[in-house]
């Protein structure tokens, strides 16, 4: 059991089963020598939908919520397709869009939900990547926030 | 000829003139010593302009169809500036946004339009990247999606 | 004063003071040996704040005006936490999200003020990047623009 899937137990996190596939895609691919791109991952988890609709209709709390959501489901696929979440040096750049009504401002705040995962899991240093908040008028599936990340994995 | 040419061409497909440039930029980038960014590609092809409009108003074939214009667009590109597309190693990552409808949900059918191309082209292993499909209400001359790509280059 | 810091000067452009944080995030992230992610940045300076709203709304010219705040923005987190912008070796990348009306279509002319400034400080060669120019419905604070991107940097 890997120091980061210790300190996931003891901050009582269960990675849910990875999502599956929602068209013709890899869910991660390792590239670059040490980076790892995971696709952008919506808040479903299993048996557990998410709330659907945008930020406006839902409240900002609802789409910190899904934010973590989605962060769940990349470190689920990251930990499947890594082995070991162990490998993970850096978390370099999360890209959050937000599915806002027109005047909806905050999505930095939902994109929290996100970050405040991986900083609790990895620590800031590690934890803490690069942001985009983007808001956007509709997901798929009419999902209220999805996100990709890239990563850098420690060498061999 | 290379053998990815070779297999365009076993597949009756014949990549366009690369498209005119929009503005101020460059249309790949190599960088990373083997890494290639595409910039994003609209659906536009010589003489023959994609339809034009929202998913939710076009149908999702129509979609599908442009996402897989924006992708030959790319193709182009990169044949031209690399040379040949032997040169790809992995295509990594895909970041596909469809022009939606508020209530247009199937943006990932409409991406697939593309995932399916490079899935001819290259293989699944090598040309199935990971992938955001994003809505969002409007792009670039009203075009219905459009497609940017990151892309690992074999060592020289 | 690196070679870069000149050319501002002799541009007359003065970066501002970096922008604060909106959220849990790092506004750079160096990886991969010698590549730079920088976090999307908006348009607000400091004293200055951006006009607000939709490109539909704004004109063009203030929406190319948003752009290169943005960009002097990326610029200025880029000059403080590598030092000097002598480092940068090559703008690779640029995503830009533009809040737009539904029937704005000129995304691409609204990014080329941030792609000016790039150009005219590194000059076209090292500073004009691959680029996404996206249209979006409403962006943090209602702010009309926000840019990323990522930068390679020269060999220590």
């Amino acid at each position: 059991m890997g120091q980061i899937e210790q300190r996931l137990s003891s901050l009582s996190v269960t990675l849910p089963t990875p999502p599956p596939k929602a068209g013709l895609y890899k869910q991660s691919c390792e590239f670059g020598g040490n980076l790892l791109c995971v696709s952008g991952c919506g808040p479903d988890l299993p048996g557990m939908p998410s709330e659907k609709g945008r930020l406006g209709e839902l409240t900002v709390a609802q789409g910190r919520e899904a934010a973590r959501r989605c962060m769940l489901n990349a470190l689920a696929i990251m930990q499947r397709d890594l082995g070991t979440l162990d490998r993970v040096a850096r978390v370099v750049k999360m890209l959050a869009f937000v599915s806002s009504a027109p005047d909806f401002y905050d999505q930095p705040m939902v994109a929290n939900g996100a970050s405040e995962l991986l900083t609790e899991v990895f620590g800031e240093k590690i934890g803490c990547p690069t942001r985009s908040a983007i808001g956007t008028n509709v997901l798929p599936g009419n999902i209220p926030v999805e996100i990709e990340l890239m990563v850098e994995l420690k060498a061999d």
